[in-house]
């Protein structure tokens, strides 16, 4: 058996063995103007596959989730609040949490801290606007933090991140509260297909990635974690997808015992739980290994 | 509950709920020798492997279709017909629809408008020359579209294009009706396997495609979409695929009132129901981010 | 229902609804030494993982296909033989057909006509010093043929081919009998895995092999098709891949009526049956397209 | 049937039919530090899902085997031991074996024999030092080999090899006793998703790698062979992985007859066995087959 005081469980609220959160990232077609951010192509393709979803697909997603009694947090690019201003409006007033997506999905990896904080400034001041109070969430677009991102998040008062998997439940992280996501509960990476020739990797069957994600929360049951489901308005709205979801919540609810709640709900039960404290790391990078060195010693 | 009036549903005739097609893009080697146009190389494999399709893989499915009492619409790049004279006559003599295809099967991201325009008008009268009448309809070879593709569309007086994502049912984009596709419910890009090293992406089993396509039919039933099947004659009137499909129209025809129909005439009914007009949108390319700035503001 | 003069079905010995053939290409190391002919890496990895077939694995698929009563073809290369030179004499006297496959397993795209012809004739003669008699079959490593390939075949008087996919029955390209594959009934797309970094694809369940293979060996009975298994001694000599051969060779009883020969026998057939002369194409490559011209006409 | 005494089977002890072997190759963030030797990354998002494993998952892997009654090998490069000073202590102390697995988990490609032997002796001193024994056993990473590194396993004295699949029982290479890996039975390759935007495999569902992994204990089973499961920490720490692999030791014992035991005594079985020197081999790289000539002979 493991030491239970080296490695101690999760405690959530009252009656719950594991918790559940249904999150959104209403990327629409600005990840593709990203990623074209220099010159956009001529071609119609990619746009209206992506706008799919402020269409159709994101209200689909709305609408099953509340079929459900289920509310969600939905990540939001500020271009995308931009572009449809009745989105942000129409999910507060359906009672969902709104949550920080970057302002042109900017990718970490071709950004900068600098860049950061004014998309940040940019969008808490866009959010605000559109909907009379400031979001309390960040999550970073394609899933990448650096040490500075997170001092930025603690200086603008944000109450949580959620970008990161160093534990399957919510833990801390420089000091702030990070709810986690994990890989295997992305719907992008199973389901997105854009074409173009250089895309190889096929759609996967909804039935198969039900199942995977019915053995994860079975095992994050079992394990007391925290069941992160991400999905995209213009991937998951689609038909297939969203008979596959209404599936995986009848699995969810027929297990029993768990806690659907928003991040921010989980953030807060963080915060006031005894698990405050007792799953601290710290974001230091670690020195670099050295060169190779392939003369003998 | 989603908003009916800023969201409506996409009415089908009466006693429908919803509608299907089964579309068949017949490539048979004309992608490759495109791929190849500056010149060919000696080998004999691929041809092979693609004229599998007009000698034997796409009467298959035309026969698999007029036993289960379905109109297919078959888009043929000029070249295909020209090549295989006899090949349009016999589809328009056993009551299908025929559509345009490009003539060599051009590539948009590799052609321009100029090429596109030339390619359309070479096909349609070679398209009148070998039944006797115009095609009404267009497929983009690879699903991609420019706003100058939708206005010569137009100019010529084509009844619909075919090629776009945005919604998943009909709809108009700078007032083209557009009869939707889906990746995901493409054959192509899960059973497309041309081996020569670079191909790393091994085909599907067919039954998994079955069962994501049932899933997706499920859903488009529910919300009341087009079921846009899309196959290719090289690569599903391999045997298994036809065992597939049928199944497919087998499962259809269990769950009841789908209508199917060509994609002309769901573009005649699409301009002649109440959905005219309500499913707009335009083909602006919104403008670029602009350059990635790293310094600070 | 399609035209029967046009397109007539293929006709196989009385009795027989369709034909199966189990083959295997016992290519051990030879494509690695192929890839790195140049100089030879220092490492043992693949070279072990493959050697693992004529030490293993190739003797538990002849078990296995003995074991009910199937007689099979295996394409060896000539490095093979000379490297395990008690490896033909004992497919021989098992009574099992022995054909070509190269000598340095030479990729068509990689080398030229007078390097197949050496190969062919190097091979040639080492296979009849080892077994007594000379070979009737060839097959392309790869599947790649051109036009004298073909040509050099006939020259030297073999009595067929084994590497095109023009039909699925057998047919005549320039006049070579054909006996053809498919790329969905080779393991290796499926199976190979050589790890390294570079290999993305992981190995594919059997059972989903399995429900690919049954499906396409129902829709080959159905269409009266030639059912071309190829698999590999390094790779379906695995045990895992055993037992999906098995269940497959259950399958194929189970259904009935369907002819299990080698591809020399088949080819044999073809020779004297009705067939002969109905299914004949040429291997002309056709003219290039021409080069892309994106100024207007 | 096979010719026994060319091809004889391998004796387990008195009373088993087949082996199994539970091992874990404990990589933590290392792999990701060799990756990026010369500077790291100020991204948080590798090290932390990599530090998911020493964090939870390679304890409910210890935890999964032990209530299974199970012995695991835990194969740890010499940072990893380094950076968690407790975590080779604990896993002695709970009975299971230690092996070495490189200081920096250095890739044969990218390295050479003079850092391999530094990396030896410096993690022999590590191990000495933190459990008071020296490891017996050496599995490379990435599963990569060279005579010269066999040569130095033998002159430090290391009782077997983990890293080559030239049998599927253990066999000795340059007289060094290996006891086989293969790469189906790894779950790196299904399950390893570490996005980036380069990474287009999706991870697989476990129940699919469960069939596959089931399927190859049965044919192990059958043949007599060593069934090789190796996971990772930070890869099948995860929920549906645990659910994954309980399955399988139940199929395992369910079938019965199956001796589970670490690597280091089943290379002390074989060595006392009269399977010593039935299996030999050696690891001459073969000559290069030499440059491609294209004129003819």
């Amino acid at each position: 058996m493991s030491d239970d005081a080296k490695r101690p469980a999760y405690d959530w609220p009252e009656g719950y063995t594991c918790a559940a959160a249904f999150t959104v990232d209403v990327d629409a077609d600005v990840p593709y103007r990203w990623q074209h951010r220099d010159a956009m192509p001529p071609t119609l393709g990619q746009l209206e596959q992506r706008r799919f979803g402020p269409r159709q697909g994101l209200w689909r997603l709305v609408d099953l989730i509340e079929q459900n009694g289920i509310k969600g947090s939905f990540y939001v690019p500020g271009l995308v609040a931009e572009s449809y201003p009745d989105l942000l409006p129409e999910l507060r007033d359906r009672g969902h949490e709104i949550g920080l997506h970057g302002y042109f999905h900017e990718i970490v990896a071709e950004s900068d801290d600098a860049e950061f904080a004014r998309a940040l400034d940019k969008s808490l001041a866009l959010f605000e606007r559109q909907t009379g109070k400031p979001p309390v969430g960040f999550r970073s677009p394609a899933w990448e933090m650096t040490r500075p991102m997170l001092a930025r998040l603690k200086e603008v008062g944000l109450a949580y991140d959620s970008s990161l998997m160093g534990f399957d439940h919510p833990y801390e992280i420089d000091g702030v509260v990070e709810i986690p996501v994990q890989w295997l509960l992305d719907d992008a990476i199973y389901f997105k297909f854009v074409g173009g020739g250089n895309d190889n990797s096929p759609p996967v069957s909804p039935a198969t990635v039900l199942e995977s994600w019915r053995m994860e929360f079975d095992g994050l049951h079992r394990f007391g974690g925290l069941f992160m489901a991400t999905v995209h308005d213009w991937i998951s709205g689609r038909g297939q997808r969203i008979m596959m979801l209404e599936r995986l919540i009848g699995h969810i609810a027929a297990v029993g015992s768990t806690w659907w709640a928003t991040a921010s709900e989980i953030a807060d039960w963080h915060r006031q739980s005894p698990n405050l404290g007792r799953f601290q790391v710290d974001g230091d990078i670690p020195a670099a290994i050295g060169p190779r060195r392939t003369e003998s010693a």
